[in-house]
């Protein structure tokens, strides 16, 4: 039973529960927020969409596409070694279904408070089902995580593991029983922000796995104009995505996959004793995946011998 | 002929027409933009979607998409009194277009271009063709024109001319020969910055019109727990819609039309000598329209003697 109501009280049913920070002059309800840096901080702002049918399923539980929706955001920040603290949000929908906005608060708003982030203002518009957030988040002068920053010899590591939110979706599009893990690493991504605060001063170069993990590192490598080797059997696999799949698609899903959010880092291997207390400081596994080496490309080897050059495709949007 | 290109070529495109400001220190190509924001100001925050079919009609042109999209935005801005800085453009296409990413882009960046505004960040996506745009700017802190200042016995004012966009819609309906003023007024708002800055410490509160006067001034007057008194025939009236309409369709498009993006204020009767020097300064025509009184609500009045009590509705979305 879907109730209608008008816009506005759809804006005052957010405001209600947006939330509060001590440097937020003005909340929503006005033509724009009001908010205060800190001073001496950068500030860090990013900005995605998700809309329905392209990035989720149609079917997503709406607490699900509201989790998420903040999720691939501060995974953003996390990417830049940045403190998140304010977002804002516009959503558009078919129509003002109170209990479609209530449960995507409900997904929104419980990672917000996780971290502390305030809901600050947006709109709410007629339209396809769509949801683009902007966060925005402080990261101290010249320790930011960059694309831009990986040097040839470089060891490359991931966090958590890989391929599990492909292999959700793969089993969801297939119809298979789905396993309740990999459904959940799809649906509530982890954004790695503790890993990505530990990681400054160490990490020479991040960015965070959406497209999938060659395919990022590809990004990576044409910014800092260097080329990548991967070891495709060193990259994380949960025991699930093991279970669910052979050794070969196995590989495929973790190398290819998108929609895992975790890091993607370049470190040098002097930090090879740094990175283990990162990790530990942030409650997340880190693996070493290959190395920095000449560009440009991205090499995946693997332990039979054989071999991919260049990138596999990932998660192209206009593929 | 339109050509197809993948989202990360979309990207360059987009990037390599940015611009730039001095206190950007990172803009797009990384997971987030780094900004400078300057000591001892307040940010201001504004996030406004533009769905096809809802917002703009379908045949809209690619450039006048592109303008309104940022132009609504920072119309927000100056309906706080803030100086506008960056913004964060999130575009979803139902495919990888080029041409219609040029034509957009010419449109946007022509006004960002006049506000000195960067392009920092952001996506680009496939789905129903929508723009979300996220604009930045600085305000001194405690200068800001909020919603919630009106004081009963204030002035009322209004920019330039009402109902002109909403004519311009009503015309196109219709397949009516388009007045080519009208018509740009609705496809090209002026986001009324210089303005918003010239009224900090004089106006008590201030919107920017959006859904239509009545209704926008009622959010004032709910905000600023007052009601208000309008004289729709002192609501400004552009020459081409006092030729295209009669006088009682020109009067509710005044009072009721939406998206003139023209600023609606309140100041103190004793300011009268102070609003003059601010619309010269801005270049802008204002007209004193009506009178803060005791709430709740909005009434219109007419020279004949009629009245409308309460809102005549506007835009709204959900309704």
């Amino acid at each position: 039973m879907s109730e209608r109501i008008a816009e506005f009280d759809l804006v005052a049913r957010i405001r209600a529960r947006a939330g509060a920070r001590g440097d937020v002059v003005l909340g929503i309800g006005d033509d724009a927020a009001l908010l205060l840096p800190p001073a001496g901080m950068q500030l860090a702002a990013a900005m995605d969409t998700l809309n329905a049918g392209v990035h989720f399923p149609l079917e997503t539980a709406p607490a699900d596409i509201g989790w998420k929706a903040l999720a691939v955001n501060l995974s953003d920040l996390a990417a830049m070694g940045a403190l998140p603290a304010w977002c804002t949000l516009s959503l558009s929908l078919p129509d003002a279904d109170a209990m479609f906005v209530d449960g995507f608060l409900d997904g929104f708003l419980a990672l917000a408070q996780q971290h502390e982030v305030m809901l600050v203002g947006g709109d709410t518009t007629r339209g396809p089902l769509s949801v683009c957030v902007t966060a925005h988040g402080f990261v101290e002068p010249g320790t930011a995580l960059r694309r831009d920053g990986a040097r040839v010899g470089d060891d490359i590591w991931a966090s958590g593991t890989l391929g599990d939110a492909a292999a959700a979706l793969a089993q969801w599009k297939s119809g298979v029983d789905h396993d309740a893990f990999l459904r959940r690493r799809l649906d509530r991504p982890t954004p790695r922000v503790a890993l990505g605060r530990a990681l400054r001063g160490i990490a020479t170069s991040c960015i965070d796995v959406s497209d999938g993990l060659l395919a990022d590192l590809g990004h990576v490598c044409e910014a800092s104009c260097v080329g990548a080797q991967v070891d495709v059997d060193a990259l994380p696999a949960s025991e699930a995505l093991r279970i669910s799949f052979d050794a070969e698609r196995c590989r495929l899903l973790r190398a290819t996959g998108g929609d895992d959010y975790e890091l993607c880092f370049t470190a040098p291997a002097d930090a090879r004793d740094g990175v283990p207390h990162a990790a530990a400081a942030a409650g997340v596994r880190l693996s070493r995946i290959g190395r920095v080496i000449e560009g440009p490309g991205v090499t995946a080897r693997m332990a039979g011998g054989g071999a991919w050059s260049a990138s596999a495709p990932g998660w192209r949007h206009f593929a």
